[in-house]
């Protein structure tokens, strides 16, 4: 048994909650939030204890592991007085949306990385994850192509808009580690941004983006991304190589279709957001975190993988707003 | 060049003459109908001659052929008149409606069943065509079940019902042909009918059926009709196995899918009725007997298979009429 | 909360208890079986107590449900001494084999038939509830054609088979509860049976079958299994009527298609057996008579429901080996 | 009647010979090619006459419009030849790969453009129709996002590439006119090159490519381009927007799906090539030129539409080149 401790009860902070709380080898036993009653309420949903005090969190002795799911600004100081408190550490991202920071992060939690694994869940969605293996076992070849369509069900709100570090570092930073995950090292870094919505008009940010990413294998990802989509949360995923393709295609809750005068095979709607198509993902990413902390190997993605995503966020950032290409120095990749 | 003359001008009729005079290997000489100016119209489009005289057609020396698309009751007249001017047939189905004068024409035509062909048009259909053939090559082990969904987009008229010879000998006769040609003899039939539209109910017909087939191999087949369908022409075959299945699915215009707040993925409707959805199969039908006649082959289905298929249709009425389950002795099988 | 017990530690039983204990308003308490210590493993992975003894079961004050999962020939005994005993019950299908002491038990728990319930657990699956709610509320028009496949991906053990009931009773049982719950009262079962493993010759029982259900309504059912289906749990269902249609497609693990120079488009297998396929129906069912036993109301399906289908399995078995449609007097049908 | 001479008796214009012979609408009378005896054996197939004269063609008196599939680089001066002598033209795309010679080709046909269509066929592909006319329609509300994969089924021979243009001006062309189709008028270009095969590495051209399209709606195109595709000619589009998505699924020969072991309704592979995948879109094509011959209006796509790829598949050229983000100035961009 893991016993983890939760900072941040909040929407996502809920989501690992109730996951640990199903997860047959991991306990929950403490939530911290600042405001309010939120820890309150969330760990008697779970039985589990509530703080307003992160020192609790950090000296806990029935604690072993730490999920930080803070408002990013909070991350770093978290993770490393997590990692500091000797605890093993899954953060959600973005580590943080200013890279030197995350760079000062890992500085600070030096010799320790191997103890910190970074919240990037699709990774572990079941459908993506199998396309991964397949992709390296050969099953199609060398990975050429990798198309991901990504889009929002709906746009969030624009206070949220206003600190989220803009659609790439927010949103995208998700398909930027998921094309690393496919591709490995990137070198090159396109972006194209829209601004469809009236309200984006005046903002520094996107509501819609195409990014093209170039390996350094030669490989090249393409994301579509949009802040909005009318039949729900679109999510899907190619790869595609000499001997054929792997394709993720969305889901719906059921697998129903409808045939009437005007129509033929229509599914629903597809799986309404991130709770819904990424569950069994968060999940499984539980469990690589919980089966880390147990063995002592390091997880993965780490906190390097956190820092290179933001790295592709901020110069996918730079192309849309310049019109250029950004090279990625050799500095700027993974040290794996 | 195999020169052709096609027996009735309405709306068989005047397919087969689309479809012979596209045909690189077969060549529209004559068409017959007595009936007012029909034949000279369709004559007209295709540019070839007319004639309400049949002993025009069996006496024409231009003529190898004969395609007989006249209404169902003077099928045998023509297909023996023809047969006997040493012309080649292929007679659309069913050959009669009565076994006892079916079984007469073949009678009359000893000698020459190999020039006779009958229009089961859906053998050449080629997603059917593929899975008999991918049946018959032990893609998915013996054949174990199979299972037809036929149905049609609309009711016929209360005037063609009253003449049809009712949904089994009408309608239900090409899935009959059809379980045949997959599962061969069959040894029993059991059927049920069901009248749902109020104006069947004085009728001894039915609008909608059930018919199950067991083959002498001890394969079944599952027949689902329906005299409507709102999404168009259902038109579905499953071939099931110990090592898997084929299915045919329904068939769209185009390839086109949409998505929208409520459904994802929505087909258009199918193929309206059997011109679009079986335009390929009367072609392929046709190139079938165009090489049997350029040959010298006996072309298949046979008028046999004409017979073997109204006996089936004859032991489905009975079967949804008295609820019995019907045998059929040795002698009403096929006769290979 | 409501208190659960389960009777039987066997594959169904277990399925249970996990449901129970994962359950947010069930508490599983207690596991009765009789044969060496599966109670008691069963029990120490959820928490429980585990008992040998039936009476224990039937006194416990902290036991407000029983879930019945021993073998069916114990259904009744166990389901009338829960109900004495004033235990809310959940009994596995079907109730027993012969249907005389299926009439006998509800004659025995006269008065508390509304505190039982029978496992029919497909009524649950989102796929099917969904496709039921919808056909309810018209969006198909009045019901037409029901057209289930229901193939197990692999043939249970002979020793099981000797014991089963039969096909009918065993495995289509299913089916024609699920006929009952689209279609309502049946009046006329027809059934053909195969024996395709040469196993099967020398046995009453069947290891394929077509039944054809006619319902008071005049709509038809039509359900086609299999013992076997190299793809996994082929579990399909049709609901067609003036309207439209509505089905259930077979559901695969994920969502990747595979794509290559020989096929596009290829999914996995399905979902391999009813524990998977069925998970979430099982967790629906749970919460239904959880529901049931805290706000007093009836549960259904009901033991008149597990009487009907048996009637219907009885009628299938006499159809298959008989050859006659068998015609259900009204005596036979439900009594609402 | 519209009679049409045909000039280039290679691949596409034996395309044209057998579309124009099939139309009810059109005449086939001659073919023109240079080369030994390529226009005899294509006049013969079809009963038209064969020439190696371009005057006969031009100066022909029962030839209304002429069809040019002969080698790029003698497109402009066959196109102009027909139109001095009073033709009207259907030229095959590209107009000539360099946009100076196409310049001078529109100036020198001054005041005739209203008779000249270029052949950019996928806009008549009927999936591709339905989807502008239904996004035109405002089915899914104002276009935001469009996205095209399209992948030849295997690279042409180094021959053929030499003199190619490279792949933005020989294959991406169609995909940047189908963009211009749907988003008009494009103002920013961005595009990634491929050297996949080894054999690319010396050559200026890429074998893969992805091009982002910025349109003056603010709408974005993104085309993922590859010379090879095990599974056939991947041609797929996907049309997004406020209220939905239309899509443009790969299409297969027939509609059968196989089952297995090991894959769930796998379809066969792709329709192999442009001949199959297009064949209604050249049928299509040709109805559109025959009617705007008939009544002399003007058909599209024009000769300046013709120009708008070419100045579009030059940006991307230079694009991949560069990797600078190509913006194009009003003058670049379609005269209405």
């Amino acid at each position: 048994m893991v016993r983890i401790a939760v900072i941040g009860a909040g929407r996502i902070g809920a989501v690992h909650a109730a996951t640990v709380a199903r997860h047959p080898d991991a306990e929950l036993r403490l939530i911290h939030d600042p405001v309010g009653n939120a820890a309150e309420q969330l760990a008697a949903a779970h039985g589990a204890r509530a703080t307003h005090d992160l020192a609790e969190v950090y000296d806990a002795d029935d604690v072993d592991a730490v999920i930080i799911g803070s408002p990013t600004p909070l991350h770093v100081e978290h993770l490393v007085g997590a990692v500091r408190a000797g605890k093993a550490v899954l953060c959600e991202k973005p580590v943080d949306l200013d890279l030197a920071r995350v760079e000062e992060c890992i500085a600070a939690i030096a010799g320790h990385e191997h103890r910190v694994m970074v919240g990037f869940n699709r990774r572990f969605d079941p459908s993506f994850a199998e396309i991964h293996a397949r992709v390296q076992q050969g099953e199609i070849g060398p990975l050429e192509q990798l198309t991901i369509v990504s889009r929002d069900p709906a746009p969030p709100s624009p206070a949220y808009v206003a600190v989220s570090g803009g659609i790439f570092r927010d949103m995208t930073i998700h398909d930027l580690d998921t094309a690393r995950f496919f591709l490995g090292d990137i070198v090159e870094v396109s972006a194209v941004g829209q601004r469809l919505d009236p309200a984006y008009a005046h903002l520094e940010d996107f509501d819609g983006a195409v990014t093209t990413l170039v390996a350094a294998s030669g490989a090249v990802a393409t994301i579509v991304n949009s802040r909005h989509c009318a039949t729900g949360y679109d999510q899907r995923l190619e790869a595609f190589g000499p001997l054929g393709s792997l394709e993720a295609l969305n889901q719906t809750a059921g697998s129903v279709r409808h045939s009437s005068a005007t129509h033929a095979g229509a599914a629903g709607p597809y799986l309404g957001f991130f709770l819904d198509r990424y569950a069994t993902a968060y999940r499984d990413e539980l469990s690589h975190f919980v089966d880390a902390v147990r063995t002592g190997r390091a997880p993965s993605p780490t906190i390097e993988d956190g820092r290179a995503a933001l790295v592709l966020a901020d110069a996918a950032t730079r192309s849309a707003t310049t019109g250029e290409r950004v090279l990625l120095p050799t500095t700027a990749r993974s040290h794996p």
